[in-house]
């Protein structure tokens, strides 16, 4: 049954979803984490695609779900690229399964893409889409609450202190931290964004993010600040 | 050399202060956030000092440096405690190191009482301070990146879901996540000081927590019940 839905064509059976979800659930080295990410990734995408035009919902669920499945290859070998070898993954696994080559090559090409680089921008309503919906998984709270949860796993600290003892709020640090991959990357991600929707849903969660950012900043540089000039008045440091 | 500054009275050398660091970061499992953890409780407390009054700078500072040395032994065997176990490494430490057996019970006391347990309350001036510093330390936004940032060491996720498929906020999960600690414990923190100014500032920090977990509660509850609702009616669950 073909179903069209808001713009979106859909023909995917539920069986077909199962499918691509259990061999998605396979891939996952951290279940608790990546797995809650593809979700939220398949539901924003969901929502950027009410507002588009033309959006074909095999391919773009297809795509959202299998879009990290090549990140235990990347977390192995740092120089591997989890979006060229998931698109690789997901174009073997589909053909594999039945699949016509055509749908295979378009879900790949939005996995492919998926990723922020300036030589394979997305080029497919799709992919877009997909690009949108996994940048917008790193914006406000969330951004920040999944970027914590990883420095947790990676043992990364909070921030580091500039070379006169004070915190360094990472606008220049080269030493991993959480301040420093928000300065990095979290802080200009808003600008990044294909889709109209998607651009709106992340300047709707912007505020939360710097707000964040700038409580932390102040709570520690402000403790630091008070307490080494207390140890100095003493004669500690 | 006698100092008294701001109602508290310190005799303390900077080579007993550089003992005591460096036997406190000898006793860090994960020195990155353990020990900055610790420097924060240490200019937290030096804050708090000076609105109290006969604040002995010895205990206090030598309390600070050395209250989580335990931690290790806990993090071995939950069934310990790290402040009754850290109280005892505290006193054996600084009566083998020549400090006198009254100061050495005294910076016991006050870790043996940092950790919340109704049966032993902190009693002297310093325990108290001691208390408010560590409790601080998991308010507002330093709390909710620490919350994370541990949660991200264990495996535990930000949220698990209801069984109807919705993310729960938290209030009565038994399975460890972020959202069930914050319910659990940050939320609550804030009416459990001793002092006046350890009070202040927690509930100068209070409005980012809360900001932070409404933030990302509304962003991944809105995802889950739109997407949900979206692969309902293309029937893929």
């Amino acid at each position: 049954m073909v179903q069209m839905i808001n713009h979106m064509v859909m023909k995917m059976t539920i069986e077909t979803y199962t499918l691509l979800e259990s061999y998605m659930l396979s891939c996952m080295e951290d279940s608790a984490h990546d797995s809650a990410h593809v979700y939220r990734v398949l539901y924003n995408a969901l929502e950027i695609a009410e507002t588009e035009s033309a959006v074909d919902g095999d391919v773009l669920i297809g795509a959202c779900l299998l879009h990290d499945i090549g990140r235990k290859e990347q977390f192995q070998d740092p120089n591997v690229c989890h979006a060229a070898v998931g698109a690789e993954k997901a174009r073997a696994f589909l053909t594999a399964h039945g699949f016509d080559e055509l749908y295979a090559d378009r879900v790949a090409h939005c996995i492919r893409t998926h990723r922020y680089r300036k030589q394979s921008p997305p080029q497919s309503i799709e992919a877009k889409i997909l690009f949108d919906a996994d940048k917008l998984d790193a914006a406000g709270a969330t951004g920040i609450a999944r970027t914590l949860i990883y420095k947790g796993t990676v043992g990364d600290p909070l921030y580091t202190l500039a070379p006169n003892g004070s915190v360094s709020d990472g606008a220049n640090d080269t030493t991993p931290s959480f301040f420093q991959e928000y300065k990095y990357k979290l802080e200009s991600i808003y600008t990044h964004f294909y889709t109209r929707r998607g651009a709106e849903l992340a300047r709707e969660r912007q505020a939360a993010a710097v707000t964040f950012y700038e409580s932390l900043y102040d709570e520690v540089s402000a403790a630091y600040r008070n307490g080494k000039a207390a140890l100095e008045c003493f004669g500690m440091i």
